[in-house]
Parts: structure tokens; sequence; C-alpha cells
């Protein structure tokens, strides 16, 4: 499975280095293409390295604190003790060679000084292009573990209306999402959960506080798990008690929107003309101008899969076998907000929607 | 407050640059500087960017969707709909200066690559280091902060012997340990939460699994809250049931090791000074060889905060209102592991060690 995702890597380059180096730095800087190309499931990899050759050979150098975990991958192991020894192993590994491919979107520009500095003549190529080809078509084995996020973060989405309830804060919402979610498998959130309530609601990126629960409330929740890497990404958006016609009117529109893209989404189509699709309906219904972000992204490895999306500049097909979010929303500031965001799989002659509970509800109580 | 944190980073450099960008890339790729220099508690901030003046005057350049929350800081806004816009707003902020600090950290190699094709004649210096010794010391704001994240940490190791029993898997325990955090206040979990059961505890980066708890397992527990930004990290390794000699053993000689470092950390000791001691305490015991990290880091906006640190080559002197872990820590393959882990500040004459609850435990059942 990992050499022919290695293989698939350099199919994908126009100009072909003699071997890639994914680097990670600390704490938060990691590649997840490390994790694309060993099929390592756990394990964080600080300061870790492969490196992967045109015939799908790869090497992993891993500090002593990963070593147990990186036995995992089928891939050779070093392990390293001290900055010169992990020098020392990546210049045997690379000899002679200086064509050296580097995913230049995830490596800090220290990180490619320090690699600069350990080879004498080194010409470094991007990569970044290749490895979001290649990811953007999932495997199966990739499906199953998105199907499974999927499958966790939906369990949570239905059980929603009953958790809620008159003066909830939201980081207790918060708390009750990402408790279940754990619960049922995932091995953490996705991402920071946004649970906000009434006019919060309006800030996309507003993720929680300490806001309280009132009757007519927007409560927008925007979750996923992590599932062995892999990804989910939902948004459902409700009105606590009886919704009022600005409100309804909102989230018909949002959802309107999001059928026009369902209607669409199949192989060869662009993602720009679903994000046109969708933004244009949402800019002739009451609510010009109030929808401020992409349509939608790919999802995987990352929360934002990269290459793929439904941007207004996403001049890439679509394929069989992409998985995406499709998240239209239309926000008002002092007002709130509605977002709906479900995840897809690009079928031969379309599409099927994975996320499945909870589309139509909006009152709730 | 926030200009005197700008000044303070300029005053800190040897090579002074005309201005200081920070520039976030997508998704994880967040530098954490851009919190201090805002002194933002929430929001993500993919894809913004600030400018910092050696006056103090500061601008945030961010998308639509962080627009409200940007205005709860002190900077000035501009806000950018596309590519374009962006190069625009920061090219004019920019003028016509040419000495443009950078940290070379915490930057994509790419986002490099597109600052430099802005501007006209860029001279980009790496300010890392600045930083890292500005965000060193901690400001009372700031360590009020820690110390509220490790009142929630310390607040749930206290319930963990109440939680854990008989045929509990290490995921259950996690999403306890996340559930209590965040009902308790924190915005996440600092980090990937660390429960591992028996053998499993001799991997320091293992996070969790579906083991099952037995009688005489090791549970080792390591994790942390985020509140507004700021982190805290504490481990604790009990044992389930009656430990065994070995165990027994293994959890003294941690705890005595830890007392060594608390007994010599206080102003204008080395961090390097304190990891000897600590390991040779260590490496004379039974168990030489099986201690395999540091002794500890930087805690504060990132969770390993850089620049200061219990490593083997931590030549910084430790100075007042540092705040820092010490996790000292035996590795046995195929048996287990103990690490203690205990979040300290440093105070005039010694320190002040912040987590307080079950610091003695070792059997619980």
């Amino acid at each position: 499975m990992l050499k022919s995702r290695v293989k698939k890597i350099f199919e994908n380059l126009e100009s072909k280095p003699d071997l890639i180096i994914i680097k990670n730095s600390g704490e938060s800087f990691i590649d997840d293409n490390f994790f694309y190309v060993t099929g390592l499931e756990q394990g964080l990899f600080e300061g870790c390295t492969a490196v992967f050759f045109p015939d799908g050979k790869t090497d992993l150098i891993v500090s002593e604190l990963e070593s147990e975990l990186a036995y995992n991958s089928s891939a050779d192991v070093s392990i390293y003790k001290s900055t010169a020894d992990y020098q020392n192993i990546l210049k045997n590994l690379v000899g002679s060679l200086n064509k050296i491919g580097v995913n230049f979107n995830s490596i800090t520009y220290k990180d490619l000084q320090k690699l600069k500095s350990i080879f004498s003549n080194p010409d470094f190529l991007d990569v970044s292009q290749a490895l979001s080809k290649s990811r953007a078509v999932k495997e199966e084995d990739e499906i199953n573990k998105i199907k499974k996020a999927v499958k966790i973060a939906d369990s949570v989405v239905k059980k929603i209306p009953d958790i809620v309830h008159d003066g909830m804060k939201e980081f207790e919402l918060a708390a009750e999402i990402e408790y279940l979610m754990m619960k049922n498998g995932a091995d953490k959130p996705a991402f920071d959960t946004i649970s906000s309530f009434g006019r919060n609601s309006s800030q996309p990126h507003y993720t929680h506080g300490d806001t309280v629960l009132n009757s007519g409330d927007f409560v927008l929740c925007d979750f996923g798990a992590c599932f062995k890497k892999y990804n989910s990404d939902i948004t459902r958006t409700f009105v606590f008690g009886r919704p009022s016609e600005k409100q309804e009117k909102m989230h018909m529109v949002v959802k309107s929107a999001q059928e026009k893209a369902f209607e669409k989404i199949r192989p060869g189509v662009k993602g720009k003309e679903i994000h046109n699709v969708v933004e244009s309906f949402i800019n002739t219904s009451d609510f010009t101008g109030r929808f401020i972000h992409s349509t939608g992204h790919s999802l995987g490895l990352a929360v934002h899969d990269g290459g793929v999306g439904f941007g207004p500049e996403s001049d890439i097909e679509l394929l069989e076998n992409m998985v995406l979010t499709v998240e239209p929303g239309i926000y008002i500031p002092g007002f709130g907000g509605v977002r709906i965001e479900d995840d897809i799989l690009v079928t031969k002659n379309g599409l099927e929607i994975l996320t499945k509970s909870n589309r139509d509800l909006i009152g709730i109580s």
C-alpha cells in the first residue's frame, strides 16, 4: 500500500527529484504527508523525517520517543539521539543524490535552511502539488476511515437536540459534543469544536465561550471526529425554541443553496462551478453578500486537505473518490449565522452524502 | 500591554529590522506569536498576518472570517477579500521599508517565498530568538492565565483515582479527562491527552487506544488545559491495584529525581544543570539509560514554549517568572513507564510548584 502511494507521488511530479524528504518541525508544525506515506495511525513524530525514493523505498528517522510507534510502519526505521546523529543518518540515506523534493507548504524556513547546510550542493524542488494531487483521490482504506470518522460525528449530531437545554453555556455543549465523540471512538476532535449561540453564530471562526442559551437563539455546532488520523467535519444550525421568520428563511436559503451544489457535483465539474452556483443562489436571495467563505474543502488527513475544493478559484476538476464538505452559510453580524455542512463522496455519476443526521431539523427545544 | 510586548521584542533583537511580519499559514501552521503580540484570546486566524513596528504600532491583516474576533485586539485591523487585496494592504503597510523581521521557525518556506515576491528588495532577518526570549519571562497576566490552566488540570488529576475502574479502556479515561477539563473551563485540551495502560506507558508519545485496564497495570496520564491560549501540562503515573516492588521502585526513583531538580531550580541556574542532576540521579539507580527525554520545557502560549528548557543543551539561565515543567521518567519497553510532571514558576529565590494534586499517590483502585 505505502509503496504504491510513494510511487503515485512520483508519478504526479512533473519535474522528478531523486528523492523526497518530509521533515516535521515541533509541536503543531507537523506535515501530515508524513502519515500519508508511512500509513502510521498514531503518534506525533515531532522533529521526525521520512525519506522516500522513486522505487517506493521509504526510510524514517525518528527520535527515541517515537521509536516503538514507528515500527508499526513498513518503512525502515533509524533512531537518532542527537542533532549530529540525525544529520549523519540523513546524509547517509541521501548519499550523492542532490535533486531533493521538499514540501514547501509545510516545511519551516528554518528547517529548509538546516537541510541546505547538511548537503553539499542540494537542488530543492517543491513537491507540494504532487502531494496534494496524490491525496485528493482517496483509496478504499482512506474512505473507510473517513466514513468511520463521519459516523462518529453523525451519531453525535443526532443527540444534540436532546443535550441542549435552557441556560446551557456554549462551552458546556462543546464539552458534551467532544465527550460523546471520544466515547464513540474518536481519537480526538478533528478541530476546535464550534458551539456558538445567538448572535455569536455570525462569526464563522468563533469557537465557544460562556454565553448562555436562551429561547429563540441560534445554536450553531461545527465539529468533527479524527479517527486514525482521518477527519470528518459537520455543521448543523438549529434554533432553540420556535424559529422566527427571518431565522427560518436564512435556514431555508442555506439548505436550498446546498441542494443546488449537490445537484451539480459529479466527476468532471470544476470546484469553482459549484461555488458559483451556491454564491449566486445566495446573492439572489434576501441575503446578498452574506456568504463570506468558500463552499467547501477536501477532507482527509487534514480537515482542509488542500488542493481540491469548492472555492471561487478552484480550477481542479472533481474525480471519483474525492471526499469534500459542502458548507454554505449566511452571516449577519449582530443577528447570527446559519451554516449547514455535510461531507460527500464523489461517485461515478454524482455523489454520496455521508453525513445523514438532522439534515432538515431547525427548531429544537 | 501589547505595545510594551512589541517594544520588548525589538529590544531583544541584536540586529534591528524596520518592522516584523508574523504570517500564519493554514490550519495547524499557526504562529502563536500572533497571539502574543495581539493579546487575542480566541480565534484561529489562518492566513492572517500581524505587522508591528519598533514604536509598538501593530496592524492586523485578517480575512473576513476572523474580522469580528480581530477587533478584540487593540491593533489596527484591515480585512482582505482576495490574495490581491492582501498583498496591496501589506505593501502599503510596509511602504519603502525593507529590513523585514520574520520568525524563521514558524513561517513556511512557501510563505516566505510569497513575501519575497511582494516586496521589491526585501532583506529578511530571523527574529525567532528575540520572540522566544521575550516570551520566556512571563508577565503577570500570562502567569494568571497559566495558573488558571494549571488549576483546571489539577482539579482533574484529583478525580482520576475515582474515575478509573476495572475493565476501563484507555480512550474512555482520555474522554473523561478532557470532558472534565472542558466542564471546568478549559477552552480545549492543551494537546492530545495521553492515557496509557500497562506496558503502553513505556512509549512516551503513545496517546491512547482500546487497551483494557487490569489490576497491577500502570495508568499514565499526561494532559493539560488550554485557557485563553495559555497551557498547563501535568503527568501522573499510578498503579491500578497493588504496585509491585519494581513499579514502586520506578515511581520512587522518578519522584526523587524530580525532588533533586526542585532543590536546584532558582534564578541564575542553567537549564542543562537541572537536566544533568536528574539524568545522573536516574543513571545511578537500577534504571540506567531509561530516561530518554529532556527534564522539562517552558510553558505558555505553546506547550513547548521554546527557548528555555531543562534539556542536555539548555544553556539559558533561569530567570524569575519563567514557567516550566519538570518531568523525569523511566521507560522500560515491554514492561511500562513512569513519568511525573509538574508545572513550576521560577521565583526570586527558588520555585513555586503550581500543580498540587496527587503528587505522592501511586496505588489506586
